[in-house]
């Protein structure tokens, strides 16, 4: 990918054509420059990551409202084009937003609600980053749609492509678990395992998409218009909370772009008059295995120092996450703050989500819940403050993380009397 | 389970306070003879089953769109209380209903619809009915929720259970898999493996039921409520046509509750005026290996002969369907037709769906898509009829049927020009 300012657009589309709604231009995130709409993602100045910029229409809480019972309701604020619904795409977003009065008592929060995530089509955010890049990727004159990934963007990717009738090209490392292939292979794009670990497959799509320029690597080459999708999140929790901001929110941190986009749809929203712009606290959850950004937290500094990921959160392993900055950025200006939690600890809260409100949580929900149980007591999160947690991945994706955790009560011959002893066992 | 006409209702409820909603009565299928809304299943007069009888007040789709984004929109037509969503409960429904030209273009298939119940809080339609039933449950004064399962339904009750803070008990066969051991076991209630087959596990159920009068058994002694919550699927899919029946709708058919509660729903809106009552067409869509109720419908009988169950599609493996009849009186009444596909079939089925339309079906709906294809090819369906095909399970819980059947396209060294050759090798 070529880090000219070259204005011009890929494959069969032209700039006098594309039509990203209310997207203006890319914007370095560093040093403020803007080129136009492109398939770029640094900034030919300074190298800094371009985000998307818009000049914003007028935009109601009544258009939101009457719009698709998905993220398309908000495609006014996103980089995609009017019509975007009237072609073929995904439908991810518009997930439950639950009151999680059990988990808040067992946390220690008295106005808690969990925004599950697993309802969207291959039971990730990842739906909403992914259609949100299909869109854009289609306006850019892109025809195939690409990433590397080692489970959950593979799973969207692919259904993505499938159901827009697109190629879809898929890098996964060889190692990976035999679900998570069969959960990307059963779309029927073409899925390439390397023999290499996450960092040889990113490098070896990194290389790919400088090839191929009709191929849209979601997370590489239009990773600002991808980011943008994760803005979704925010914006369903303040409508499904009755177009308010809550007072704090905990999101899991792997990239970090969720958490910094989640921070900027918030902002958005309170800028156009959809919420009132009351103050928010942004809090980042890592798993110890993998916690550079809470490390440079906790030190006080802006460097994020790149580890070496070992830990059972894999969707959040990312040891050089390229929006860490960005993330202490966010918490530190808004009050939160970022902790990290072990992977017994994870464990343990995928199971306490699961038993007090019946959500099954991958392993990076675990990380959620553990990271705020932590940042309650350590007082960092009010008690009394109205609290969202972000539950981003279906736990049914990661079913080592609880296997030898949980089982059968009992298991029992098939008479009555052996029921009926096994249940009197547990005081039933 | 007393068959008496009793008139009382279990646990701490009374019959002054019971509030089911609109629902009058419990009705027999049968003989139509009237019993108070009770935990009651069987006709005192002549055992035939009993399902819910209503006096609907005024529904109108302004109040139902103004509703929650769940199936409690629907509550003026189930036999819950209108307080519902004031307690803990799930929230399932409101899932995706896709234009899915790519598929109706490989079925001949020229007006198509995908009903996709995968985004439902654990991935079947189970939560529906689940949550119906505990919320009937809660009036009646149950306060244990309970059932036998081999899967899906386990998932639903143990996570509505926990949700609700309520204790539950599930009993399965000891030989289920692991994955669905675990997806239930994490919820936390008590899950008993009894070393026996379904049959046995349902027996001891049924036993458990008529002992324990504060149990709940969700598709045993609740079953009239919990089956209502079928009918959901039915109001979602003309509500999201734009008040509108299809002409045509296919639907798996395991007990048959399914499909004669869908036809209930279309049936309902009709009468009440919430959409035109035009003519619709229901279809019936079975494995082989447990064909009972298509075996029926071929051979122009009433009587469902039971059958052994053999068929990698397990959530419809029902090989003496309680509902059978009425499936038969459901699609003779409409002029639609049930038919039966091979195991062979349904993984192709799957794989269909999942690469034309990015939806990962579990067997069932491998079935379902089959099924139409067969009643396509035979003219059963009309290619220009505008059709809705239910899918009511993911993919993620039955692995197993595309093990071996998909995988990578290629394994490759972690070089450039591996990766090169290997795509060139795939035309890209």
């Amino acid at each position: 990918m070529s880090l000219a300012a070259d204005t011009s657009v890929r494959g069969s589309g032209s700039a006098t054509s594309l039509d990203l709604g209310p997207a203006r231009a890319l914007s370095c995130r560093e040093c403020g420059h803007e080129v136009p709409l492109a398939a770029e993602f640094a900034c030919p100045q300074c190298f800094g990551p371009l985000e998307v910029a818009y000049d914003f229409g007028r935009v109601t809480r009544e258009s939101i409202e009457a719009g698709p019972k998905s993220i398309w309701r908000y495609r006014e604020l996103l980089p995609v084009p009017a019509r975007v619904t009237s072609v073929p795409n995904t439908e991810p977003g518009l997930t439950r937003l639950i009151k999680a009065d059990r988990l808040g008592a067992e946390l220690g929060l008295r106005n808690l609600w969990v925004k599950d995530d697993t309802g969207n089509p291959t039971h990730s955010f990842k739906d909403r980053v992914v259609a949100v890049a299909l869109a854009a990727a289609r306006e850019l004159g892109f025809t195939v749609l690409c990433c590397p990934s080692t489970g959950n963007l593979a799973n969207a990717v692919a259904a993505a492509a499938a159901r827009a009738g697109w190629d879809s090209v898929v890098l996964i490392p060889s190692s990976l678990e035999q679900a998570k292939v069969l959960t990307t292979a059963v779309y029927g794009g073409t899925l390439l395992a390397v023999d290499g670990n996450y960092d040889d497959v990113n490098r070896l799509a990194t290389e790919l998409a400088a090839e191929h320029e009709d191929w849209a690597f979601v997370n590489v080459n239009v990773r600002p218009y991808y980011a943008e999708g994760s803005k979704t999140l925010g914006f369903e929790v303040a409508e499904q909370l009755g177009w308010r901001l809550p007072e704090q929110v905990v999101v899991p941190v792997a990239s970090g772009s969720q958490l910094t986009k989640v921070d900027k749809g918030f902002t958005e929203l309170g800028r156009l008059g959809l919420v009132e712009a009351t103050p928010y606290k942004v809090f980042g959850a890592q798993a110890t295995g993998c916690s550079p950004v809470s490390t440079a937290y906790a030190e006080g500094t802006d460097v994020v120092r790149p580890v070496k990921p070992d830990t059972i959160a894999r969707s959040l392993a990312i040891g050089n996450p390229a929006d860490g900055p960005y993330v202490l950025d966010a918490v530190r200006r808004t009050g939160g703050a970022v902790a990290d939690v072990s992977d017994a600890e994870v464990v343990e809260g995928i199971r306490l989500l699961a038993r007090t409100e019946g959500v099954f949580a991958e392993t990076a929900g675990g990380v959620t819940i553990a990271t705020t149980r932590k940042l309650v007591e350590s007082g960092q999160l009010d008690p009394d403050a109205e609290t969202v947690l972000l539950i981003t991945g279906d736990g049914l994706k990661t079913l080592d993380a609880v296997s030898g955790q949980v089982g059968p009560t009992a298991t029992v011959p098939s008479t009555s009397k052996a029921v009926r002893e096994a249940l009197a066992a547990q005081g039933l």
